[in-house]
């Protein structure tokens, strides 16, 4: 593995400061890259920069050897094209989603495409934009290489060195195999997640008083922006539409067996769908992107606003890193949870000094 | 609210020591309650004890004044009608995922039903038995009572004072709501993940190799024992295969109009179903029952131990009373973002404030 200080470009223009232009820019500028960030968005641009992800400026095309388009899939090719002319001495990556259509439309229109490598890491979140950025977005995640047949092969060590740099793992494959893959683990349970969280329209307040982690798990992707989902979607329509289609059928098959569960078979038709689920999941590869696991200690807290600015004061006080933090609160209730989480080795120092500072600890997990 | 530490019960018989029951005799135990465990399996038994949920002997019957039921819901009503005879002097609850079926089975049988109260904490984890089971599962976790008509008022609030004690939020309702509930929130967020996680049997490694963290969350709990949810599956089926058969229907639906993306409505089909999606998601309640939906401000602080107490203590003295928090936290970038949930009159009025205060604002959503 390459020494993860090690960047291979000096220079680097981001178009697109999202989520992962943005989480680029952190990663290189925390490892001194000079980043320029353009966005057609100027409180985007600005937010991003704010962020410590670059500079909001110009950039002299001479001073850039890397520009990487981060922009939605609809216009990732036009702007991958105009970043080859306007950047004569670079090399021109994009991280769109989805490979196959951009790479086709390069094809056509004739650019030079020695230049040009198309990339995806896998790394999104539900939320996007620049405040979700986050320098170890990439740690650990797969980040997906196509190169098409003209790139050169020097450019495409740089890129691969950018990638490991970043903390990810290099995954090399045509724009059709990425595709297929992507359409089956994420853009089809993007679909699943959202069609079930929209059947949640159809519940009573009450019911979803009852919601617990599971339909949580199954719906967080569903809060993902519709607008730039149409256009992963649309981009890859063939593949994500024909896994779809089975799916629907086998939860139709579910839905036909529940109809009359004493009917011979019906059984069997669940028992298999379970079983199925059951190896299917347990063939997903260990837990990538924690590269960190943490601790979690929940204190219990009066429902007052005081209350967790003190216990907050209290570890800082202590000297304890907090890495997340969650308030649990039930209106009415007159007590409170906060779930805060830290390092492994300093969960159970930091659980014996707050007690000892009067708090009341209701959980810990190492 | 009643005070923590208040367990209404000397002596808890507890029969069935998967997950639930387990973890019950934890809370029990650990608040100095003496727990009686059966298990028809002996092993099974044995290592609830040594978790230390209680004692693996058989109980004499005139010391207990609780039986808990946590067996797989097949068999609940018989052991329920069961306990009601062998503990004469004891309250006989259960916690089966599934509860019309169950009131059903014992009105039917003439057992005497004054003793016996129907309940479900919804608080499973994708893994069963014993070793998964934590004295903090019931935690802020919504606890569903399903009085039956002939229950004593006495009963059902000693009960309730016990749910209330394992740190649950009590939710009271009859058996026919709950099960309609629990279609919706549970068992077909059970089926969808399960149907999906089997369709990854068709990927190849290379392809299963580019999992990100979204296809693991809406796939988690395809994990769980086939076993156990078929018999839930099967006592809610008129439920769950109505709400299933529209998934279906919308997953088809979807599939049809990604198969010719550019004919006409296809794009709007795509956009209802996903904006549907981030509407339903957002209904979800706040980890906790929260059925009322925040406002939030997302503030800039500086990645410093003492910065969020700060802005708290900020938020304290403004007055405005704090209903959720996040904490949004990037290793090595020099700057975090906390999200603050108000109520929505109240949010501009703290964004002025805080920006007086000199915090800078990075979002408002009202």
């Amino acid at each position: 593995m390459v020494d993860v200080s090690e960047i291979p470009f000096e220079g680097v223009q981001i178009i697109g400061t999202g989520l992962l232009g943005t989480s680029l820019g952190l990663v290189l500028s925390e490892k001194g890259v000079k980043v320029w960030l353009d966005d057609q968005s100027p409180s985007t641009r600005a937010l991003a920069a704010d962020y410590g992800a670059g500079v909001a400026e110009p950039a002299p095309a001479h001073d850039v050897d890397l520009v990487v388009v981060a922009t939605p899939p609809d216009v990732t090719a036009d702007v991958v094209s105009g970043a080859l002319v306007d950047f004569p001495n670079a090399i021109v990556m994009d991280v769109a989603s989805v490979k196959a259509t951009i790479e086709d439309t390069l094809n056509q229109s004739g650019a030079d495409l020695t230049r040009y490598v198309g990339t995806h890491p896998m790394a999104g979140r539900e939320k996007g934009g620049p405040t979700s950025a986050r320098a170890d977005l990439f740690t650990a995640r797969p980040w997906v290489i196509c190169a098409n047949p003209h790139a050169g092969r020097a450019m495409l060590a740089r890129v691969t060195e950018l990638v490991l740099a970043c903390g990810a793992t290099v995954h090399h494959m045509t724009a059709q195999d990425h595709d297929k893959a992507v359409a089956m683990v994420s853009h089809v349970p993007q679909l699943v997640s959202s069609v079930l969280a929209g059947a949640l329209l159809d519940a009573t307040d009450k019911e979803l008083e009852l919601a617990g982690q599971g339909v949580r798990d199954v719906t967080r992707v569903a809060g993902s922006d519709p607008g730039l989902w149409i256009q992963i979607l649309e981009h890859n329509s063939g593949f994500v539409s024909e896994i779809l289609a089975g799916v629907a059928d086998d939860l139709a098959t579910a839905s036909q067996a529940l109809q009359d569960p004493d009917a011979k078979g019906a059984t069997k038709t669940l028992a298999e769908i379970l079983s199925a689920g059951v190896s299917g999941v347990a063939r997903l590869p260990g837990k990538h992107g924690m590269s960190k696991r943490f601790a979690s200690l929940t204190v219990v807290i009066d429902d007052r606003p005081g209350q967790l600015a003190a216990v907050l004061t209290d570890v800082g006080d202590i000297g304890v890193n907090l890495e997340d933090m969650r308030l649990e609160h039930s209106p009415g209730a007159a007590v409170g949870f906060v779930e805060l989480s830290v390092q492994p080795e300093r969960v159970h120092e930091l659980a014996d000094a707050l007690v000892e500072r009067g708090w009341k600890i209701a959980g810990e997990r190492s």
